[in-house]
């Protein structure tokens, strides 16, 4: 029954029943964790031939015949580069191998912005009076994080499930210099599990921007993460659009291998332009001397095709679907006729995120909290962890057991709905 | 017989004999590179089973149960700490790990000096009206490649067999605040192999600076890198000697198993007073999730104990010590007495450096070039790549096989003589 239709006493009766429940749930003294955006155990299992896929000595040297255990060779094995070429559909110019972390190359695109600038800069960013970024949210905190703490205004745009509201980019972006960039998650978003649109895509590579050397941040963090055989979320490709639109020097490109093979131990990338690549390893070679190569190699031996990373995708697709399932099972059945909340159904990606009635996300992470279930810190997808509607909670079902997930949706249903009863009592 | 106290005629024999030698070398057509401070193979593969030291999925777990395949613990492995700080006499709480690269850690801690400052900064370094950084030299080229690249200017200061000149160190440091660092390199140097004295460590730790945020790059990239089982040179612990002289915060350290296990797959890292590890911490919070944990646990159950690294370095002298034998050897002889040069001869480390006559290191390095002998650009050890006296050569010995090596040395020594022979002919 519809919470927001019922009278006054139905609504006392409603929350005295669910408060009896919530005691008794309280009581049992769980440990429960919806806030881990990452791969169960189950998940890296499935992969332990990669550990000694690089055994012996020989087994080190590149197909050029490059020892990988040496020095040298910065932007990353060509092997490897092929690889993600070929699974992402990027030219193999465009890429650029980083270290185990796409967000460490993504906070250093930021930093050289700021003391080099970028191709198209008339000064290193840290040389502008202001700087600000788009974030669409709710979004990834990180990123949220890195330009805030590297000194940016955080300007919040509305996600949509097209992506992010390109009317107020676009007026953004056309009379603001100081909006430098843009983040965006753009398949599977995080918290959402939106994929923008070929719209969206379009638009943010033709819109005009008053900062001259305006950079999207395209953080394809899902690129291959289905949680079906078909039917998953298509996204155009950023770079034909920004060519055909003129702008190729203005998307930077990430991905990684973080959530396809080892969360802690994977390979990052960054992409872009040829122009972009070369401003990048010319003081990336400054940097280091190169990152791990034998890494790189592992990757490439144990995989050899990108077909192979796609299939072992839908390997670790048919360890997360159950989850994703029950995430939506437990929602549909507590929540469906409340009108306490709504939520998304992704086709893949890490999350779901789950919207509760306006001023009530607070008041459901305090009650989860104190009934041993932790969330995501409410606000925490929004800049400067201020969510204005108090309304977004994400889901986070990778990381406990299916078993543990049920009981700790059962848990989150129930306080959506005590904090909602709460609001309309009030 | 001394080339200085030849006559005239004895000079042009002398020098029409060489040249015939010289002619006869050029026509064998090497291919002789001298120029890279790289592990040799046979170097790497004395450590095989670090490969494959992590092959179970149940292999992956730390100590304290933490799954290192997946994200987390930004600072570290506590284990890696742990040798680490056994190996190198640190507090475990001075230590963050890093990636597989110490410039890398190098570098960013100038970026991140320039974007927010260092513990006890006014403002972040970038906005200084002017910056400035002291190069002793003959130095490594990387160091000040790092400081040019970030907007520094270079200050050269001589290096001498107990360090930089320290006179010259404190009376720039005192009089010139635009001066935020200087770069150390502190055992068996790159390139001259010497070993900074108790009383220049204890001067750097005492120096009064004109910059309150004054910063020593102490890069032990030597630290353990013995040539012989005793004798070695012995180091003075800069932290010690900076916390006794009351600061604390000012140094950062440096040190990699860039030298100890795989140049290209090593851990680095970073080592500083609690309060600069706070602040970076935090720092590197927001620019990555985490290292690579798996290969701070490769070499964790690689090693187990400091002492087995000690051990392992030994193995690696072996193998190294007839390469520096060889150098002397060829240098002994064939420049022993014409006074065409001076030399070093370190205890440990990678390096040589060879000293021409003024003026012909140059003329050594395009005579060595044209007959297929390739040395380290000189010029290559001092800032902007401007040798004043046009006289040191970097000797690499590490990669060539031993016979390449005898014959790079062989073509080397001669070009030095012809060249000082042209010079005091001319």
């Amino acid at each position: 029954m519809n919470y927001q239709q019922m009278s006054r006493e139905e609504l006392l009766a409603e929350q005295s029943r669910l408060a009896k429940e919530y005691e008794e749930i309280k009581a049992k003294g769980l440990q429960l964790d919806l806030s881990r955006g990452k791969p169960g155990r189950t998940q890296l299992d499935i992969m332990t031939d990669m550990l000694t896929v690089l055994s012996r000595d020989e087994d080190c040297f590149s197909e050029a015949g490059f020892d990988c255990r040496n020095y040298g060779i910065v932007d990353g094995l060509p092997e490897a580069k092929k690889l993600f070429s070929d699974l992402l559909g990027i030219p193999v110019e465009n890429i650029i191998i980083g270290g185990n972390a796409s967000l460490n190359l993504m906070y250093d695109a930021v930093a050289r912005a700021l003391i080099y600038g970028v191709v198209g800069s008339e000064r290193p960013w840290c040389k502008e009076e202001k700087l600000s970024f788009l974030c669409p949210c709710p979004g990834y905190d990180r990123h949220f994080a890195v330009t805030e703490s590297l000194g940016f205004n955080l300007i919040p745009v509305k996600m949509t499930p097209t992506g992010p509201d390109m009317d107020e980019v676009e007026a953004l972006v056309a009379s603001d210099a100081s909006i430098k960039g843009i983040w965006c998650n753009p398949k599977y978003s995080n918290p959402d599990g939106y994929t923008y649109s070929d719209e969206t895509v379009r638009r943010l590579a033709a819109m005009k921007t008053a900062a001259p050397d305006f950079r999207i941040f395209w953080d394809n963090a899902y690129v291959i993460h289905e949680l079906y055989e078909e039917g998953g979320d298509r996204l155009l490709d950023i770079f034909e659009a920004c060519r055909e639109a003129g702008n190729y020097n203005r998307v930077f490109y990430f991905a990684s291998t973080s959530k396809i093979t080892y969360p802690g131990a994977g390979v990052a990338i960054i992409a872009a332009s040829p122009e972009n690549v070369a401003q990048i390893k010319k003081i990336m070679a400054i940097q280091t001397i190169g990152h791990d190569k034998l890494n790189q190699l592992r990757h490439v031996k144990y995989f050899k095709t990108a077909e192979n990373v796609n299939k072992h995708m839908m390997k670790l697709a048919k360890l997360l679907r159950p989850k994703f399932d029950i995430v939506q099972e437990v929602l549909n059945e507590d929540l469906g006729d409340t009108g306490a909340a709504r939520w998304t159904n992704p086709k893949g990606g890490y999350f779901v995120s789950l919207y509760t009635m306006n001023g009530c996300a607070k008041r459901t992470y305090a009650l989860c909290s104190e009934a041993g279930v932790v969330l995501t810190t409410v606000g925490a997808t929004y800049p400067y962890g201020i969510d204005p509607d108090d309304s977004n909670i994400r889901i986070a079902p990778s990381f406990p057991s299916e078993e543990d997930l049920r009981s700790a949706m059962k848990v989150l249903t129930l306080c959506v709905r005590l904090s909602a009863i709460e609001k309309l009592l009030a």
